[in-house]
């Protein structure tokens, strides 16, 4: 039996398992990828792309060609019945909130996003999907587990025969069109099945791998969850509902529009796609037209479209082409343990399920690892200690907390039964339906994601999500139960840029380059390379006494003792673990940057000067003003120090002098490097 | 000897052979593309991209790429020296005009512009670079010139082995680095040295070519151009000048921004460019320092370094990274003809050469056959007459006498010393300088470009570029000498659209489509896929007057005689020949598509209908109010139709009633389909 050594292996190469290896392969960590299928799936399956999804992409340089690939959405419109049960446009509201990201809620095919993530992660490593390999057995050495220096976890893997690997070929329910219905929740888990019938192959080979990390990125099904004893917690419901995706001949007429709507026969939701494509949720009746129980192997294509129909009359509904279809019974379940002693993760669908209408699940999924892939990096690195890791848990916990209990409140209204009038307590009322849709659209753009204190987010425990004007509007309605963990050291003053919240992502106003005058949205300059970041908001250099500040505290961060030299290995250069980037007040054309510290603009005896760290506030020529420091609060003269995650949360805030309490902060986790 | 028959054989693989292919692969046009050279060059050469130019990339759905990976220059600084001699800076201005164009103008490399255009090429056709082959004869049957089924021209083309090539290794005055004294116009053309050495190799292969059609995109030591007996007309100067292409090392505070020096030690302009190279153009001195003439043959990255900081002084400047360095004698000249029977064409440097330090080479040549390779592949299709091929050499003509006009009096101005006061006439003067630049930036961008009335521009001869405010302010100031050309049978009615001159290029406004709120900039929609485009102005849809006329216009189009089914084969789609897409000015929610005639969403069996034709000019929910018709200067009640060439140019203008003259328009030169 063949043996490898790897810092992490992935097991699932679908969104959440290749978000995961973007981090490790653009930070050289040596991985492993497997997934059980034996192909790229390319049809059907996610589609919806939210806001934050969308500016994690761009953190990686291929969110603009996604976005631009990609079907947005800007509007949605209601459908209810009249009292005499006739269809109406009753309402119409914007999708995703204006001013809260720089994109929009959008939709493409998941295998299209795939593509791009398999790309960027072939650009920087030789890392590529095994198919055809599954997880058999798995051990970890626990006594091992705090050692840095162990591959505590042994995996023995399993090459399944393309005969063996029991996974249909989309031929269900009598249906030709690739459809997704043998991953469904109507039907069984058949992960132990597909292992046997490999086991008894005795051409099956097999490998053990040694690993670091093992992090389960393996779908609803998930084998890594059931190695490390963590169970699925939450409800399931009665209700079950189609998925048709079609390029739809209809005269209805907002088929290019996001549609809610509610008939006397059912609801369906519309989301529009790319290339013609428009998806139905289609809610599917629980008993057939004469009144039988329905038998769930008789959902296929046809039978979702007669749904559709009904639903939609008396507008018209066919197609020509149908590009995949499936059925799920809906519910909400989180994982009862993220991860066994911060060694083994589960990410994705392996630790949250949900119903997929309000188009999340790809994007919490790749959240997810996004959260996870640059702690584990650095931990293997040996730039920070292994109490990072337990952030995982506590943030991507919550957060699933809060997908949950807001699909549950998004599904039941959704499949309730419309209102017949004011006095119908039972059914749905139109105005509360689009009154929880509107708060639900800004928790579904991922932007109010707002982690509460930990090692890494210094926030004041006392204060959570209460204080600021920015939150109380941009609150995700609704809460889950609070995780614990342990607080920050310290608390930065959020008070200095109110609306930068700790704890939640950066936002992005418009910044111009001091040294050239382009014009960068700030998240652009927050690319996913893996570095901490510090913005020095130097506020208005022009007074003398606020450049004296800048001054000084450019000299304390050139200091040898800072933590800039400290958690910097010699040879490095000085960006490598944290980028100082600075945006000033001061007019643009009144700065000269050679009059700046150096420290702010490091020399390079290759390069010259670095011109691509001081930023200014000011009006660009072609973009209009980004107005950044009005837009986050900060005073224009005295400005403040923001430290952000390389994940673009915000840790900490404080004042330019504030220096000793960042060194604090950093080394409660970092490392120091030679 | 082999013989093959094609299309399209086009010599030259550069920037403006490949924009040609780019139309003949998008339209499949059977076409050969030959290149003398070996290999890509993968340094130095153009690196100038202009507003209009990003246009045309994004017109073909690569330019928000290129876009992203460019240097932007966005403003000029000027620096001269005081009455001590030493250098200031003396001013700033804005590098391209605020509002002419979605792009400003940004630098990359040639190499990647070509990358670009491969891929783009590849994706359409299996047209590939023939790199190491050269023509040696070429001969047109005349007499069959006019015939559209003959083949008329023969080439023959030799296969040169790579020992024969002719063409230096790079190594070059001494120097290792990679350059472009071999091609530049301080050597002497070495193509019949070349054809010379692969004749005595005995092992060196010949094709014989019969083509439709031959276009010479062979730049300045052009073949083509000598075997149609065309000849560079114009001037050359003594003033020489050099390039290097360098990441500089300096405390010269404005390196990153484009810099136009006049010093005491010469002139010299800085163009900041893609990953931290900048590129410098630097007067050299006619003399050395000890009074002797300069002997060419030193010229190499090291005298150049030594001019440019001799000018920079007390500046310092080094590098320790050189990437490219050319030099060139400064000349403009224009080919005496630009075609030989309206079958073999000249296109880029062949048939205009000019200093490069406008950044216009690369520009105008490959807008040179942007122009040409629509009009070529409509008439090789079938669709049009061959008269339209005549268009070709009127505009273009017109353009390279303006460019070189331009670049005339900007290299005069460049190379000629500061004045040392008011009363020093000879001098140049830092205002008529700074005057010059702004006013030149225009030209510069390629927005101004204004065609006169021809067989498609239906404009009126009498009031050329005269009646119109747009062109008033942005007209190009240095206007070549007229070139004759064939009016336009009818006249289009400015007055309708003051915004949209008849002869420019279509200008881009925002606007939102009416089936699902999404803003597209105008010239989005104007892909480069070879229709002809007529934008329907319709007015406000809610007056019931506006709309009859809006449905009579419909009824008009939909008639079995009118010409969108008379030029349209009967078996493609309706919108292969002409899209026709509609801005109606009524509020988006106030309006439903299939209330429309059905003529401008048409219906496809297999699509259903069409919901990317009709769009509506209204305040978008993230991207604010394109303003389109009060910005394009179209009455907002009752509107205009406007027909486009493939290439973005406006053709003509009219009321909804005016189908007749459109109709006579196209019959010009359209031929009908069955």
């Amino acid at each position: 039996m063949e043996h490898c050594k790897v810092d992490v292996l992935v097991i699932g190469a679908g969104p959440s398992g290749l978000m995961l290896c973007t981090w490790l392969a653009r930070l050289g960590i040596k991985t492993r990828l497997i997934d059980k299928r034996h192909n790229r799936i390319n049809s059907g399956q996610a589609d919806g792309l939210q806001s934050r999804t969308f500016e994690i992409l761009d953190s990686m340089g291929i969110g603009q060609d996604i976005w631009r690939e990609a079907n947005h959405m800007l509007e949605i419109r209601f459908w209810n019945p009249d009292k005499d049960n006739r269809l109406y446009r009753s309402d119409m509201i914007v999708d995703t909130m204006p001013g809260i990201s720089r994109f929009q809620q959008a939709t493409l095919h998941q295998a299209r996003i795939e593509d791009y993530l398999l790309k960027y992660i072939g650009q920087y490593s030789d890392i590529a999907v095994e198919y055809g390999k599954m997880p058999e057995s798995l051990h970890i050495d626990a006594e091992n587990a705090e050692n840095d220096e162990e591959f505590p976890i042994s995996v023995t893997i399993r090459q399944l025969t393309s005969e063996a690997n029991g996974i249909p070929n989309g031929i269900t329910n009598g249906s030709h069109i690739p459809n997704g219905i043998f991953r469904s929740n109507l039907t069984a888990d058949n992960t132990d099945s597909i292992l046997a019938a490999a086991k008894a192959n005795v051409a099956s080979h097999t490998e053990t791998i040694h690993a670091k990390y093992v992090v389960g990125c393996d779908g609803a099904h998930s084998w890594t969850r059931r190695q490390i004893e963590c169970v699925l917690e939450g409800e399931q419901t009665d209700f079950i509902w189609g998925v048709l995706d079609i390029v739809p001949i209809t005269d209805f007429p907002d088929i290019r529009y996001r549609c809610a709507i509610h008939s006397a026969s059912g609801s369906m939701m519309i989301i529009p796609r790319e290339n013609k494509y428009v998806r139905l949720y289609i809610q599917v009746s629980e008993v057939t037209e004469d009144g039988q129980p329905l038998d769930r192997s008789m959902i296929n294509q046809d039978t979702l479209l007669r749904s559709a129909q009904m639903i939609l009359a008396p507008y018209e509904l066919t197609y020509k082409h149908c590009h995949w279809w499936t059925a799920y019974r809906i519910g909400q379940r989180v994982g009862s343990k993220f991860s066994a002693h911060d060694r083994i993760f589960l990410a994705g669908d392996a630790v949250h399920t949900h119903s997929p209408k309000a188009g999340q699940g790809m994007n919490i999924s790749m959240h997810d690892t996004y959260n996870l892939g640059w702690k584990l990096a650095h931990v293997i690195k040996g730039q920070s200690s292994r109490s990072l890791l337990a952030t995982y848990t506590s943030e991507r916990r919550q957060i699933a907390q809060e997908l949950i209990n807001f699909d549950h409140r998004f599904s039941q209204l959704f499949s309730g039964r419309p209102s017949k009038d004011l006095l119908d307590e039972e059914g749905i009322d139109p105005r509360t339906f689009k009154d929880v849709f509107e708060k639900g659209n800004l928790f579904a753009s991922g932007t109010a994601v707002d982690y509460t204190t930990n090692l890494i987010v210094a926030k004041d425990p006392e204060h959570q999500a209460d204080v600021l004007t920015y939150k109380q509007n941009y609150k995700a309605p609704f809460l889950g139960r609070p995780v614990e963990s342990i607080p920050c050291i310290l608390t930065g003053k959020q008070y200095l840029a109110r609306r930068i919240p700790i704890g939640m992502r950066m936002p992005s106003y418009k910044v111009l380059n001091q040294s050239d005058a382009r014009p960068w949205h700030l998240q652009e300059l927050l690319s996913a390379n893996g570095t901490w970041r510090v913005i020095v908001f130097a506020g208005d250099l022009l007074d003398p006494a606020q450049f004296a500040r800048y001054v000084a505290l450019g000299k304390s961060l050139d200091s040898s003792g800072s933590f800039l030299h400290k958690y910097t290995p010699k040879s490095a250069p000085i960006d490598s673990v944290f980028e100082v980037l600075t945006v000033h007040s001061a007019p643009r054309a009144s700065i000269e940057l050679l009059s700046l510290p150096a420290v702010f603009h490091p020399y390079n005896e290759e390069y010259g000067w670095d011109y691509s760290k001081v930023f200014v506030d000011d009006i660009s020529y072609h973009e209009g003003h980004g107005h950044a420091y009005e837009n986050y609060g900060v005073d224009h003269r005295t400005g403040c120090m923001v430290a952000l995650r390389p994940d673009q949360y915000v840790s900490w805030i404080g004042e330019l002098e504030d220096l000793p309490d960042l060194e604090r902060f950093f080394g409660a986790f970092m490392k120091a490097q030679r």
